[in-house]
């Protein structure tokens, strides 16, 4: 752990901007998880951006700085949880390892995601039909990436004999599939706790991948 | 196979209102297919039940002889899918067999009623916040009850040596959710027929239960 005065000196050297630039980040975070709260109780068509404000105690306009429209705002919702994940498995693929060991970082890491996201997650299963058409094919096309990405480190993992399956496509759907449900049936607080969740999923998705006994 | 007389004297023994109430059936079933339809697309809030009855080439007074308002008719829509699955789970625990033998039959059908009734589903799914709360709690329920016997045969093949897993109950809800995820990516005349996705399921799935290797 670096001395008190080294620590100084390095925080003195962040840039000017970047208390500035944080609060930005912050506050659209915040108008974020206020909509996707509302829109999750309430449904897209019927919150209105009066009402966002008024449960943040800011004005239409202060909203109006940070977000063009409601519509951008349900687009940044429903794209959180896909383009997380997508970071995940982009990193887990970067690390050195066999296809086990980055399958298994993969589903730690997008069952984490999807359990801290469940909220934008589930507004974004529930009012993909609102999203402006071209926000929504910019998500399926994240989706999609995801999914393939996914789908060639199966194939990796088969032709390394590490893994059994017989297609490696739909293998991948299957496992976003599972990881995407958790969404639906999670409860923070309730029978089971997000890593149980998260070590059966590692758990089952090994077994789906397994090879068969000989 | 019976002669045509026989035939023709068993049709002539049906009760004579039997097709009166297949009719009603019959109009019943197509206001629901195209009100799923429309909420499909348009989301439950923005379709009318004018527009529905403009749908079939009908008045809104003949929908109201069939279903109260336009709640009924979503609930209707989102209990199809998990009622027939409970039947057909029913059907498959009432035959006998081994537990691998009954998971491989509910699995089957259940798949193909998802793929059947992906519309329904995909409604239920992003509509479930806009059902009446009773019925919203009816269908949960009914999921639940889904979930609770699944996992009890689960348990039931785990203590006969077929099946090993960690918790018969999270097992159940992966494989339910492994199931009703089907709704959200199965296309019809799409890259694998309903088959081939059925199939795939099942082996899946008894990847999930089946016993570790050694």
């Amino acid at each position: 752990m670096p001395d008190r005065p080294a620590l100084e000196r390095r925080t003195a050297a962040r840039k000017p901007t970047a208390l500035k630039s944080e609060v930005a980040a912050y506050k659209r975070r915040r108008i974020i998880e206020e909509a996707s709260h509302l829109f999750f109780l309430h449904g897209y068509e019927a919150t209105t951006l009066d009402a966002v404000a008024e449960q943040l105690n800011v004005t239409k306009p202060f909203i109006y700085s940070y977000y063009r429209n409601k519509s951008e705002l349900l687009s940044e919702i429903c794209q959180t949880g896909i383009q997380l994940s997508l970071t995940a498995l982009d990193e887990a693929l970067a690390v050195e390892g066999s296809a086990t060991e980055q399958l298994k970082m993969v589903v730690e890491r997008v069952a984490r995601i999807i359990i801290e996201n469940q909220r934008y997650i589930s507004v974004y299963i529930s009012e993909e039909k609102s999203l402006d058409p071209d926000d929504a094919r910019r998500i399926r096309e994240l989706r999609h990436r995801f999914d393939t990405r996914l789908s060639t480190l199966l194939a990796m993992g088969k032709d390394r004999g590490e893994f059994e399956f017989e297609d490696a496509s739909r293998t991948a759907i299957w496992i976003s599939g599972l990881l995407s449900w958790i969404a639906n049936w999670y409860h923070e607080g309730g029978r089971w706790s997000a890593t149980e969740v998260v070590m059966d999923a590692i758990s089952i998705i090994m077994k789906i991948v397994a090879k068969k006994r000989g």
